[in-house]
């Protein structure tokens, strides 16, 4: 099995979605930053009602006003047609869709089913492919719903499966409010890989409960090599404030280096990256790795 | 193999060493509150010269004004035949020496070589005995030294091996700088327990990094049954300030509940005890369970 990990930067649009409004040029300079520290895919933005998520409005400028690296994806979160044809507009190289593991969620979250809200995605995938654009496929609530409580990996399968067969060629399985441990993390994606080959699934995982890398480590062995991640652990959670969101990239990249998987990324750079966007936030980078060698460089 | 976890409670010991000076009123109930909340394994307090530990200046009043539950183990830390007499004194269960498996680290620490530091606990173990009290032995540095950098696991196994022999019932095994990733941790426990039982071992892993949960939860399967950690993250890290020191009690515990471990202790009374402590300290729980669960009541 390859030890070569592909890292999926989520921090520019998941991450900043949940933080307060950024200026236009910080999230262009974090992109920039991620790309030179060696981070090669960036979820850059997404093109969704500004009424919605007001916080996203300005994604047209970022894809705009970055500076390309050769070898890097720029990524666009797209919900509907209208989404997408701006993401083609601004050049994303990929595309994202969002389904939902948990009925409940899926409700209050964009106001449909399940199935409605797959149906409403066709076209989205259907235009993509004629673009020739790859389509990421992700599910929330795949350890835990805040509205249901447990979700069943056979549910979790079910989902990630329509939206393989609808055409998504990687399945990205999040769980959403941080709750999942590692055996049930293992139990999960055991249950997706018998419908999705593993080649075609990544890790999206919260670290609200402080359990992100530890589910990571225990789904390693079976051969996951997709990790979603944010740098300094942008976003927080929106179903906890003051709690913690996506899992760090510094801690995911630091474990990865110390286990002997490869990501291509400069640890360094990723951590000063980090700390940039969080002096444009005014808070620390919820990173424990960040956060040592921040106080070690300060001790120096 | 067991699912019951013994879980040693370092935080009114390890932790608020590590903290600013706390009101003894504080730590006696912090100690109660973790008794109450289902921890039958607390280190106390320490007996040694309060000029180089003056947080722990006050042990003897700690003991002296707990409330001791049945079941419970109050253990201290005893560098030395006056401390280990004062721990007498003061009715602790156990007792507590510590080694390091560094050179440089037993050097700047405690002022002597390993082995030299080996021959000096040889009378407390020897008093020990004779008082029938039994004596646990910390090993630091296992999976890094801030002076030293990488740690050889065979270097680990022959301090605890010492250890063990000397009469020391359980070895801990301490990533004092919290850098370990999980198949370090793997490796070094792989090389210890081929000295020393695993059932006389334990992981004493701090979360600097952010790795500890991972780095447990890799050895777990291993057959490593007891796990030492510190309610609220309480200590920080004295090598870099602003760090994240010993693992949270309360993220460790809802780790092992996930996974089907037991250790008697009841979640929701534990994040309580951590938060009364965090009240007097004057900052937020370290732990990512404790703050989502504190935000989640808040937002209720």
């Amino acid at each position: 099995m390859s030890n070569a990990i592909k890292l999926v930067e989520v921090g520019p649009r998941d991450g900043l979605q949940n933080e307060q409004a950024v200026p236009t040029a910080a999230k262009i300079q974090l992109v920039n930053d991620l790309a030179e520290a060696g981070v090669n895919y960036i979820e850059t933005g997404a093109f969704v009602s500004p009424k919605w998520v007001p916080q996203m409005a300005d994604s047209g400028e970022v894809f705009a006003g970055i500076a390309r690296h050769p070898g890097v994806t720029y990524a666009a979160l797209t919900p509907n047609l209208k989404g997408f044809e701006a993401a083609l507009a601004a050049e994303a190289n990929e595309v994202a869709i969002f389904g939902a593991a948990s009925e409940a969620f899926s409700q209050k979250n964009i106001n449909c089913s399940i199935a409605a809200s797959l149906e409403r995605f066709a076209p989205v995938i259907e235009a993509a492919r004629a673009a020739n654009l790859p389509v990421r496929g992700y599910v929330s609530c795949v350890l835990g719903c805040p509205y249901e409580g447990e979700i069943a990996p056979e549910q979790v399968a079910w989902v990630a499966e329509k939206l393989y067969q609808m055409g998504c060629y990687e399945i990205s399985l999040g769980d959403t409010i941080g709750v999942g441990t590692p055996s049930k993390a293992q139990r999960m994606l055991e249950a997706v890989a018998s419908q999705v080959p593993m080649q075609h699934l990544a890790l999206h995982f919260h670290n609200t409960y402080g359990q992100a890398l530890a589910n990571i480590a225990s789904c390693l062995p079976m051969g996951v090599r997709t990790i979603d991640s944010a740098v300094a652990g942008l976003g927080g959670c929106p179903y906890a404030k003051g709690a913690s969101g996506n899992v760090a990239s510094e801690d995911v990249v630091y474990m990865l280096d110390g286990m002997g998987y490869t990501t291509g990324i400069d640890l360094a750079r990723l951590i000063d990256a980090g700390a940039a966007i969080c002096r444009t936030l005014g808070h620390a980078p919820r990173s424990n790795v960040a956060n040592a060698e921040l106080a070690k460089q300060q001790h120096a």
